[in-house]
């Protein structure tokens, strides 16, 4: 099982490399399946043509343009298969079928039938599957979101029982944090899907999150891995005893949100989730949650202050149901702040660790770096600090945390 | 039911005029459903881009890239019909479905499933269903050939026994001839299934010959016309007494032909099925057919001489097969000539006319057009001529026949 990214299929000449490598794979006596992207720059060509159409564009209909990208590509490699002398036989989302739920833009895969897949390995056949689509329960074309390809891969892999599944990509794996910030950055050889998971939720954007979590769900091992040379990547794994032992397995960090403050809000046992649940009907997702409950309580009783992040391109949507909600809720004011960043730490060692947190803070400290809020779980601690800062912080993290 | 070709979406601004005038059929209280070809030169881009991947692509594959034009010009047009405030549901070859053979690249439609379009229109959707595609019983995707839309579309009408079949292209209908050809061509307003199979099956490229067959066959009226003015088009429709009185309703002319002349095949009864039965078997399309038995007979018995004609782009393919098989039929040479033209006249009333093939061969004459080759059928006669007259025997005919 293999799949290949936008970059790794950007050009017919790169389309040809994908060919040779899965001959390659094949004459090594494996069944090959692959899984791509549409040509990088293609994906954004379609959406802008239909943003041409119209400013807000009909979620069936842009599934339905976006997925020809996929569907070009996964012609283009059977044809180059087959150029190169070998046999192969393209597979749409309809045609496997990948079924999902129907949610267009950002669907999620509920069943894989492979007997079609099944039949052309056993003809000698290379299956190229198109990436980044699927069907829904009426036969309507659905897409998997952003990076949605490495979650068809892994999802394909899982029901076939792949051995494992093989993610080409432009860099030759996951980093212990961004070489592009930090130049101590080193690739990581193995990592647990737990610590892959918050990874990339905090901001790595090396795998679908998605995609993790399937992997995670059935036990497939992932290799991201580099299309442009031969060199091992980085294996994505259960966890074992090594990888417990590593305490800080990589520093992450996410410049995509803001942070919102409100002022005295009252204390009642369910303005939380008056907040947020009316901040979640609105499909607003708030990441980072604080709240301090002020020590002072006034003539209305008491009250607290709550800070939260939600993405930078939802805060204009979000500010007029925050500031009716704020009212509502009795709260003195709201102020945002968009010159933020988030920096990360995860391992799975610091479960059996203590004091992580505390060295965290204290790094930071020393580099002068202004503590916004904190969050915190089993085995990540996040902080909010000045955006300007986020390179000094994110090297500081890398360096006291030894991962140079 | 309407259908626009390439010109009429090439580009987004088209693709909107596309939407008003669907909405504009639509508020006139007609149930629309509207077919739409890939936007002009994508099709081409992507024969382009398969090619440079390999250069005998399969077909299998070939659908399936060529098919994406379709798919994105149908959702774009669904998105400028919502646009426009209308609602309108895209409907690609699998979902509607369009059931074909399983020959690739020039695939028959065999059955067609209405049930999903009479459900959006019945919620008062615009259904926008995808030309030149429709898919296998092994649910692989087939496309009809060039000018595959114009038959997507009558087929749709029929399946839905919509009233009409209005085929928006670039010229405002069928032409007496060509007018580039010659300046005193004029629209015809209404022409008969049959003459229309003539003319298109003898050159003239306004609509798709499978197209034709299929409106004739399941009596749907199809109305020709520009999709850049409301000025009507040309009817074609099923013949009446009007139409039959027309001696000649056009002249038609194809220079893609070549002609092959083959001296002194022996007078077998078998000779003429073993010649062409080769050349059928080699998938080359035979046109004209003329076999004149020698007058003399040789110490070998009777001898005939055969003139033929084939697509001048299977000749090269053809010569070697040719050599064989005259060789074997004891003939005495084979020669071939590219620089002729075929001309044609079609007409219902020549049925009941005697004298008009006479009148052509005069008329010609008098421009000393020398004729190589006759044939003719109940509605048309075509005659083989220099390549470098085929202008002037054009305008001839058109002026000779009244057509002006």
């Amino acid at each position: 099982m293999q799949k290949f990214g936008g970059t790794s299929v950007g050009t017919v000449e790169r389309i040809r490399n994908v060919a040779k490598r899965c001959l390659a794979a094949q004459r090594a006596g494996n069944d090959v399946v692959v899984i791509v992207s549409a040509m990088s720059g293609e994906t954004n060509r379609l959406l802008a043509l239909a943003h041409e159409v119209t400013k807000i564009p009909d979620a069936r209909e842009m599934d339905v343009i976006a997925s020809t990208g996929e569907q070009v590509t996964a012609a283009l490699t059977a044809l180059a298969i087959q150029e190169e002398g070998g046999k192969a036989r393209s597979f749409l989302g309809h045609q496997v079928k990948i079924l999902t739920d129907g949610s267009f833009a950002k669907a999620r895969i509920k069943t894989i039938d492979g007997a079609k897949i099944f039949d052309a390995l056993k003809q000698g056949k290379i299956a190229v599957v198109a990436g980044f689509q699927g069907v829904d329960e009426n036969g309507d074309i659905t897409t998997l979101g952003r990076g949605g390809s490495d979650t068809s891969a892994v999802a394909v892999a899982a029901a076939l029982g792949a051995g494992a599944c093989e993610i080409y990509t432009d860099v030759d794996g996951v980093y212990t944090t961004d070489p592009n910030m930090c130049k101590a950055a080193k690739k990581i050889d193995r990592i647990s899907y737990d610590e892959m998971l918050e990874l990339a939720s905090l901001g790595a954007k090396v795998l679908q999150l998605r995609s993790v979590e399937i992997a995670m769900k059935h036990g497939v091992p992932v290799h991201v891995r580099s299309s442009f040379s031969d060199v091992e990547g980085t294996w994505v794994v259960k966890e074992d005893k090594d990888l417990e032992s590593i305490v800080v397995r990589g520093v992450a960090y996410d410049k995509g949100d803001a942070r919102v403050h409100i002022d005295g809000v009252e204390d009642a046992p369910d303005s939380m989730a008056r907040l947020f649940g009316a901040l979640a009907e609105r499909n607003i997702s708030v990441d980072m949650i604080v709240q301090t409950a002020a020590a002072a309580a006034s003539s209305t009783g008491k009250r607290a202050d709550v800070t939260f992040t939600l993405p930078k391109t939802d805060l204009a949507r979000a500010k007029p149901f925050i500031e009716e909600i704020g009212k509502s809720l009795g709260a003195t004011g709201a102020r945002y702040k968009e010159d933020i960043a988030k920096v990360s730490i995860v391992g799975l060692g610091m479960r059996s660790h203590s004091g992580v947190a505390a060295k965290m803070f204290r790094i930071l400290a020393d580099k002068n770096v202004h503590i916004q809020a904190i969050s915190t779980s089993e085995i990540k601690v996040s902080c909010i600090i000045p955006l300007a800062d986020t390179e000094a912080a994110v090297n500081a993290l890398h360096e006291g945390f030894g991962l140079g």
